[in-house]
């Protein structure tokens, strides 16, 4: 594509100029506004322009982020001030910035999303048939991804020479919160299926925990449809047949490879919009990049921010304004006017950004022919992320300690010796009950086949049947392993609650 | 289909039967061999038929796996002799079998890998357009990925009423064996690129090594190109330009979903075989399951367990035989020979099982004229994957304790009383430096917004710079905290390695 066969500044018509309407102050709800780097403030412009002509009620803060906040010594890429307008705006509208590659600095997104906790990362992807070239022409899903936890809590230890650690954490307010988004976002925007993604075949507590909530949860929705996939086949199921699906939830990690799955085979990383939710913060952002190579050319397409913020208007309860921006852009898809990254048989004009913009402006009341409209009520969906509000804490369970799993770093051991070591050392009332080796069991029973690193799990129980222990009890054992120069680098408790077994058994157990 | 529309039974023609060869014993390799369930014991007859029909040296002892050993009471689906057999041989050739449904069954897959240290699982998965329907012609990819350790060594503790934790775990020695297997395997079939996928951007400590040892075993394969991708652009780009790969190679629960979709991408879950490769023993399977719908009727397709046994031979450097089996198998496809499962618009056939081996042992010695030949020579690969023998373990590096992560199960602690409290409660030579919930920085300074469970990391820290301290530290501020009824639910030793901070810092710290 050359520039000169971009139509970058479309002729102002009569027929767009009575449409744009004066923002009616009185009514505004404050929103902070971040133009980002890059094709950003362009992009930023298109999209704000699109929302006042559409008669959104909103008054817009800007805030710098980004690349200048980098320069100017903000390791996170954002200032106090502009923390300060997030708080009392609580919804952010954010163009896509760019993190100076190098040490020292830190992801402004995953800062924003730890620190306010977003956690709820919310994808559409659609793809627009025959509109824009897709594989998958029928495909309408929405990927709701938990945001704050899983593997990416990033807790990481070296424990060994030979071993590195990573904790995944699963918790219960963590699911029952995410879960409860999907089924109310399904709920308040038409849709009927909601597919569960985990790995519960393996991870049996942490995914189990996830699914089980899940059903829980699901069940308090007898108007949604409940499904559930283990996440290796669900993800070839997605990247296949990408149709049969509708609002997918999951944990944070199947879930951020399973969106950019959904992204990628719509054909339109360029037209889809995000939402990450909180419960005092919501912030909207596009999924691309800041694409510097396009900066300040005039040709960005828009389309992934503006439908962002018609995901802020739905949030902020101004559904029409939402619908009529939405059905406005469908029709301008359908119409041919596109912008290069989307060219197709279909481009009846290939535009720019501005031109772009003022194409759906002009259509605002306008609905497409072909593909299907959208509607959106003024009402928000009832707030399912006000985790305080919404997350009842349970009564604790009954929990007793029945054991401890001491983790030692120890080159140089047979599983038999090092067993016949920690027996001889282990205080009264605790028995070794078995030894691991990268979950794999070699003591009692092992197989010689088995490699062995440098890191062994060691199970000490209660020695008497349905007994307990204290914690004195594992004191006194990691004091003898001390006075023994074993060196321990970890340890995690052995419990029950309700009488339920809280660990896993050992591989071979 | 209608099963009469298939040919079942073919006539024998000379050409076949000039062309069958008679096992030469006096050179035979012995091979355990288990028939499996459903359409099982008709897909292994037609493959070995064809092995032999080829002239593959191998002398097949059949043991009793699957359903009748479970039903039996052997709770893995495997009997001792079948172990015995299997020490003797070394080789597995496996065809499906079905775990029963239910509590109390284990997966005779996962004992079997976990058990005999299986730690390389290679899956080649390729499209054979025009001859097989397919979204992804020109699609040849093979798929390595670590099969022992990571998520899947199963070490899931419940540790609050909220919280529940699966360790993540990657080893050196892990790395380093998957990662040469792939640049072996990569230059003994002549393929000139690997792509390492990670998500080492946020799993800094544990992807970060498997990456690092990418780049560090791959800088000895000058030959092969590396490449690396973030795992979910990674798994975006697989499922929308799979050409682009060559060899994969990543830890275990990515390469659980990308060999997922690799297969699925390809059209021929039916076609897929793969390679389960240990220092001891190797394990030859077809992708899918044993189909108890199809069982009997003839009409099962037994290409995914005869790619395996190809596999199998190059193994066992019978690589000529394997060629020629490879190479019929292609021009058999590309003759229009098709199982019921593949048929489209080339197949000018549609076969049962009998009659599609039939119609490879009538190709051997021919090529495909399309599609591109195999070739294997009959040196196998330098035998990558002998642990033992190429794990060189390293010197241990000079470790230092700094401190320890104290993780407490506490419902109604504010961090700031949390803080106070352990403060006051922490031995001399010990100074509390942050508490993290779920990873995020709650103290000092932390934010009203961020939600907690009840699950505190608390990180203890020497309290003098540069100092170290010592187990007895550890066990006195435990004691401590015992002593004040603080449940500690796990610690985590904080230590430098060679200098090098062996731990994460906190998110915000």
């Amino acid at each position: 594509m050359t520039a000169t066969a971009v139509d970058l500044h479309p002729p102002t018509t009569r027929s767009a100029a009575t449409r744009e309407r004066a923002l009616p102050d009185s009514a505004a709800t404050p929103v902070t506004v971040a133009h980002g780097d890059g094709i950003g403030p362009e992009i930023m412009e298109a999209t704000l322009r699109v929302l006042s002509a559409a008669g959104a009620r909103l008054a817009p803060e800007p805030i710098d982020v980004g690349a200048r906040m980098y320069a100017a010594g903000h390791t996170s890429g954002i200032a106090d001030d502009a923390w300060d307008s997030l708080r009392r705006t609580r919804v952010l509208l954010k163009a896509p910035i760019s993190t100076p590659a190098g040490g020292g600095y830190k992801s402004l997104n995953v800062t924003i999303r730890k620190t306010l906790g977003l956690h709820a990362n919310v994808r559409p992807c659609a793809s627009y048939a025959p509109f824009v070239p897709t594989r998958h022409p029928g495909m309408d899903v929405v990927i709701v991804r938990e945001n704050e936890e899983d593997l990416y809590a990033g807790i990481e230890h070296r424990q060994t020479d030979e071993v590195y650690q990573c904790l995944k954490l699963i918790t219960r307010p963590g699911c029952e919160r995410i879960v409860r988004h999907a089924f109310e976002y399904a709920r308040s925007h038409g849709r009927r299926k909601v597919t569960c993604m985990v790995k519960d075949n393996i991870m049996k507590m942490t995914d189990g925990l996830f699914y089980a909530v899940f059903e829980e949860i699901g069940a308090e929705y007898p108007d949604i449809e409940r499904e559930r996939y283990i996440v290796d086949i669900g993800a070839a199921r997605l990247a296949t047949r990408p149709e049969q699906f509708d609002v997918i939830v999951t944990p944070n990690l199947y879930g951020d490879i399973l969106s950019d799955i959904a992204a990628e085979l719509a054909g339109s990383v360029g037209l889809a919009g995000s939402a990450n939710v909180g419960e005092h913060v919501a912030m909207f952002e596009a999924i691309h990049g800041s694409a510097p190579d396009l900066a300040g050319k005039g040709v960005a397409n828009p389309s992934g921010l503006l439908l962002s913020a018609v995901m802020m208007l739905v949030h902020l309860r101004q559904g029409r304004v939402a619908e009529r921006i939405h059905n406005a852009w469908l029709r301008t898809l359908e119409d041919g006017i596109h912008t290069a990254d989307v060219k197709g048989p279909h481009t009846r004009r290939t535009v720019g950004t501005e031109y772009f913009a003022r194409a759906v402006i002009e259509r605002l009341g306008e609905s497409p022919r072909t593909l299907r409209p959208v509607t959106y009520r003024d009402v928000a969906p009832r707030r399912p992320t006000s985790g305080a509000g919404n997350y009842q804490r349970r009564p604790a369970a009954r929990k007793a300690m029945v054991g401890v799993d001491v983790f030692v770093h120890e080159a140089h051991a047979s599983p038999e010796l090092l067993a016949e070591r920690l027996r001889r050392l282990r205080p009264p009332g605790l028995s070794l009950q078995m030894i691991t080796n990268r979950g794999v069991k070699v003591w009692p029973n092992g197989l010689p086949e088995t490699f062995c690193t440098d890191h062994w799990r060691c199970r000490f129980v209660t020695a008497q049947a349905d007994g307990t222990i204290g914690h004195d009890s594992i004191i006194e054992l990691l004091a003898r392993l001390a006075h023994a120069d074993v060196d321990v680098i970890k340890t995690e408790t052995l419990c029950t609650f309700d009488g339920e077994r809280g660990y896993a058994l050992g591989q071979g157990q």
